[in-house]
């Protein structure tokens, strides 16, 4: 489709492009504690455990507000104040975790990474081995950081046989990187509507197993973010604590729809994966280099350096390009001098071919 | 319009009945770090400001999550943990705000006052006068349990003249009822998107003094519910700290153009007085008897005892009206045997007029 200044694709990590027919659900109205709401929270609860394998053994709690708000809300709910959480980081929302927590007044531990580097289960072997204190892990399945994909089925493995919870924070992989529940222990998963399902941001869900949230009452200080009373509420009588945003809930149904209609996210990570290597192809005959190694590389979003040009500088790339219809990711990794672009969202490889043509096109009015 | 179970009338204290307009501003995708949605904040927070002529006092903080979300984060970050909060008490919303506080470990000391009695200026001198240790008093401006109006313009000066902040809960009064913070002294104004200002659900907001904003920081154990580091956010690069819900802004920034267009919150207390009154006395005619007396009656919601007919009973009662496309308040009240028909919304006189139809068919039909 040609996108243009006043309707740009969104080659960002979230907020990113939807569909229309996921916009166009919300058009309505909603009374939050009627019945077809009530039912329209069922699917919702329903499809986002389909997602995940997770219907035998988990359940689904949608909470209002961004994906910090759910992490938190999973961290200060699953964790007694007793606890002790041991954060496996090698990005920003690794770091993320460990301010909530430490916020919170838990005791903390942290493992640490490289940004380039991928969460190396050995390491958290050892670590469980040597504190018996530490009562749960924390994982960032793909840090939206650097684009790194962690091995999730390691890890969760390596904590499973020391007996710990797992807690995963899947925000840019949930719904097109392999998440299966049924085979891979994990006691809870956490993820954001406006991500890999390509719903509109607003929300945050935890697929949590049902004893370890039947078990946390009482532990958080929060009210709003108490995902045990939430859990609770919902079980009651289908309907949200407090105020749902209904037009949120309805598109991420509707986007839920579509990503079953496209066939579930093997085929979805596809796509994904289609559009990284269409974009990656591009950029590195334009002469950018990729940030990080191949092997390591979720298809999510691709950071690159900058290249060695001093006519090409980061602010007039970016608005060159909104110009044209494409917003990149306008911030940069904490430690590298890099850039981002992401591949996640309704967009296709003709969305990408258009985006070289105009990083091409930037890049030779840049040098003239 | 004609409203059908597909596409029912919302007459509920929020989410409610929103135009059209509002919603079709949630038809595009927005970067939230971009600029074009940058300015959208912007015009987001000077609007909320000018609604309650605040701009020359107060900044305007916007929070994702639902009304209990903004009244939590505001406890949380205007509180220090040696404080202790005043809650004057009529109503479910004030007995949230004593659960919200106790929580979170603050001291609490509540005034209470049933349902059907609003709040006395006096008894709050007195509690003040006796008690050098409460820091902070709060009041919920229009108690949306019962309909009733709070004296808050009596409270304010009495607390200013105790020299206490005052954090005034005004969800379901916020661009309707009268609030001018240039005259009536208030530390905090809370609201949400979705009641008086007719937006859809997913966003509160928090008016706060400058000066109590930039004091309040650290004193929240909560990084998503944190008012002040929300505030640091905007004022450092127009950006929110964490994904903002960029639809449920769009259509918030719509709305109060709307409410702009429309005459500002005079002319739209006009209309939901207007909304009132054509319901009360069509519903006094067919032997309805309202709960509270009209003189500390808000012209949000109407609170009605049931008729004294057994062939009339609430569940079918709902359920017909429903059919019909008008969805009632769907809850009771806390102590007595009530129903509630809310007068908010992108609803006029003509709306209200369809309803009392369906509401006298509906009776002749039970009655059959």
């Amino acid at each position: 489709m040609p996108w243009s200044a006043e309707d740009p694709a969104l080659l960002t990590p979230g907020p990113l492009t939807t569909r229309i027919e996921t916009r166009r659900a919300m058009l309505r109205d909603w009374g939050s504690r009627d019945r077809a709401f009530i039912a329209l929270t069922a699917e919702l609860r329903q499809r986002l455990l389909a997602v995940a394998g997770a219907e035998a053994s988990h359940v689904a709690i949608p909470l209002q507000g961004s994906g910090t708000f759910i992490v938190e809300a999973a961290i200060a709910t699953l964790l007694p104040p007793s606890g002790k959480l041991l954060v496996l980081a090698n990005g920003s929302y690794g770091e993320r975790m460990i301010a909530i927590a430490t916020r919170l007044d838990r005791s903390v531990e942290a493992l640490r990474w490289p940004e380039d580097r991928p969460v190396e289960p050995e390491r958290v072997d050892a670590a469980l081995a040597a504190d018996p204190a530490i009562t749960h892990v924390a994982l960032v399945h793909c840090e939206t950081t650097s684009g790194i994909l962690n091995p999730f089925e390691a890890v969760a493995a390596v904590v499973a046989r020391h007996g710990r919870p797992l807690i995963l924070d899947a925000m840019s992989s949930f719904g097109a990187l392999p998440i299966d529940l049924s085979t891979t222990p994990a006691t809870a998963v956490l993820a954001s509507s406006n991500k890999g399902l390509e719903g509109v941001p607003g929300l945050g869900f935890a697929l949590v197993e049902r004893q370890a949230i039947a078990a946390a009452k009482g532990n958080s200080p929060s009210t709003s973010l108490d995902l045990h009373d939430q859990w609770r509420g919902f079980e009651g009588n289908g309907q949200w604590r407090f105020t749902p945003p209904v037009q949120v809930v309805a598109a991420l149904v509707e986007a839920l729809r579509l990503l079953e209609a496209e066939g579930g996210p093997a085929a979805r990570l596809r796509r994904y994966q289609d559009n990284f290597d269409t974009l990656a192809a591009g950029m590195v005959r334009m002469g950018f280099r990729l940030f990080l190694d191949p092997a390591v590389q979720a298809p999510i979003i691709a950071t690159f350096h900058p290249l060695d040009d001093p006519r090409v500088t980061f602010e007039p790339f970016y608005e060159a390009l909104a110009a044209r219809g494409f917003l990149i990711y306008p911030g940069k990794l904490t430690r590298a001098d890099s850039f981002r672009i992401g591949c996640i969202g309704a967009l296709d490889r003709n969305d990408f071919q258009a985006l070289l043509v105009a990083i091409e096109d930037t890049l030779s009015e840049m040098r003239r």
